[in-house]
């Protein structure tokens, strides 16, 4: 499968995800600026791949500079491409945590020559750690699955949604490698339908069985025994556990719940906020009603309806059976296991 | 609001509910054949006006036969037309429940001269009596509902669904006549879109404030606090008070449960199938997989995607608050209430 993101020669390619299933185009962004568009405008999505694209858009927004520059004119111009990128999404945290890596190496490096190759490498090295990080999550999720699984998933924390093989569908890849039986559930995830255009999409890709369903059919079907495990992404997660994720997620927790099926979080380091106390503090963002009102353009409900947009929810701790992380399986308590992650990880 | 069905001078004129709102055009029905393609195709849905429509549909058949037939010729006319419209749909009663009315009056007036008159009278007193249950059930509804409320509906359970006023919508239209503080979250309740393209269009044309969102949206609205009520219709209630609804249904009545939100089901005496001892028995609909991967045409899923489409789905009793019915409020144990119901009203 391509890869969602590439950096090439200066330029950073990525794969236009709203046209996705029916027509397979590139977005070519030549500038900071138009790295901040395609994360606004959902060309890309996905915490972790907002993370990479918004390293490369500093390290792309870097390069193209006057090399004439003094460190303060750098200086400067860095400030306005960080914060452009910074002001593209508020609710995953990858972003800004990516962000804040390049700042390091942008403090490290101003004044030396190599300040751009050095930007451009720390880009290539976030690219490269979430796939790694990626794998990870797989191995160590799939000793979670049991054999004939039937896994639901919401949204697409896959290849697409990462820079390559996934979180939740990593994990389900992972589970599918060892286990050829696994089956899978996609939600086709109103109003952007990430899953019904890019998680069925990919897994068809690679052969794995997937249904679709509409996002109001997932209790139902649990209800009936049909799904034995769900599996999501995470946008951002709290020190507490309470786990921000893509609009609907809440809802397939409470289910999940209440017909006794494991609900597991699949997420990499770089998702993980503990500087907030619980979910409350997490930013929610709410998108443009057109979302709502219009599919693929188009118009689906009355003229002027009034619309909200929340583009995530938080899912409470305590629906949260496990988390499946690049550095292991964390139970609750939350408060106490993401700190002991975070400790032992205290290198990066 | 014009009707969703009306008897016109041996015509059936229903307005085409898969092309509203952005479409109003209407569909007329010259023979039991098309009522019985309009029901199946969705030109008109919803448990109630699915009733009237099979009923209009037996004096339309009937109207058109020819006056020389004998009894027995007429007979068996009338078992073609019979089981074409019953093969229709298999979830909602109350198709069921108005052609065993019409057969009533068949098997009473065959061989009579007013057959076919009578007929035609029989198929307009299930309409008239449909918008009398309607304004019972709002009245009784409107009792429950408190000042300031935000009510949440899925589907559409309105004038469209019924032959006026509607289920779900008559308790918000009256709650709304009595306190026009009164607000609506409408789910768009995919795949059909009723709630985006029929519920906020009613509710709009009423002047009732309503807020679309999508499917998913519903649980976290409700964890936020901004719904204090959920009412929606039914398409067949089982002896014990499970209740089969518009796919979704059973997940809000999840949701509402763990947020602590009374959840209410607003169903006229033709809904309750105290035939079945539980919601178990109650045949679900799967539907056409195009639903879930086109939206209005527009395809949103990849080619050959395996797809489930259930059109409904049953809510165990345990999370029914209470039933809104034409005869009052009945609270559980519903096994005994729904029997007390019964023998109540057995004069019909």
């Amino acid at each position: 499968m391509l890869p969602a993101i590439e950096w090439r020669n200066g330029t950073v390619v990525m794969v236009d995800q709203r046209r996705l299933p029916t027509v397979e185009e590139y977005f070519h962004a030549h500038s900071y600026e138009d790295v901040a568009t395609a994360i606004e405008t959902m060309v890309i999505r996905g915490a972790p791949a907002i993370g990479v694209a918004a390293a490369m858009g500093v390290a792309l927004g870097v390069s193209s500079l006057d090399e004439k520059l003094s460190g303060d004119q750098l200086r400067a111009e860095y400030e306005k491409i960080h914060s452009r990128l910074q002001r593209t999404r508020p609710t995953a945290v990858n972003l800004f945590w990516a962000l804040a890596r390049m700042r390091t190496v942008f403090e490290k490096y101003l004044g030396n020559p190599d300040l751009r190759r050095r930007l451009v490498e720390e880009a290539l090295s976030i690219e490269r750690e979430d796939i790694d990080m990626c794998r990870r999550i797989g191995q160590y999720g799939r000793e979670l699955i049991q054999k004939g699984a039937c896994i639901l998933t919401h949204c697409n924390a896959g290849g697409l949604a990462t820079a390559g093989y996934g979180t939740a569908l990593g994990v389900i890849r992972a589970a599918f490698e060892a286990d050829s039986s696994v089956t899978v559930f996609a939600d086709e995830t109103r109003p952007f339908l990430q899953g019904a255009r890019l998680t069925a999409w990919e897994l068809m890709k690679d052969h794995i069985p997937v249904t679709l369903i509409t996002d109001n059919m997932a209790g139902f079907m649990m209800n009936r025994g049909a799904i034995n495990y769900v599996i999501v992404g995470a946008d951002r997660i709290a020190a507490n556990g309470d786990t921000a994720n893509k609009i609907g997620t809440y809802s397939v927790a409470v289910l999940a719940r209440e017909n006794g099926i494991p609900f597991y979080v699949a997420a990499p380091v770089s998702t993980f906020d503990l500087s907030l106390v619980s979910g409350e503090q997490i930013p929610i963002e709410e998108r443009s009603p057109d979302e709502v009102t219009n599919i693929q353009g188009v118009r689906i409900a009355p003229q002027n309806v009034v619309v909200r947009n929340p583009a995530f929810d938080v899912t409470p701790a305590r629906f949260v059976t496990a988390f499946i992380t690049d550095r292991g399986i964390l139970k609750a308590p939350y408060t106490e296991t993401l700190r002991l992650m975070r400790d032992a990880g205290s290198g990066d």
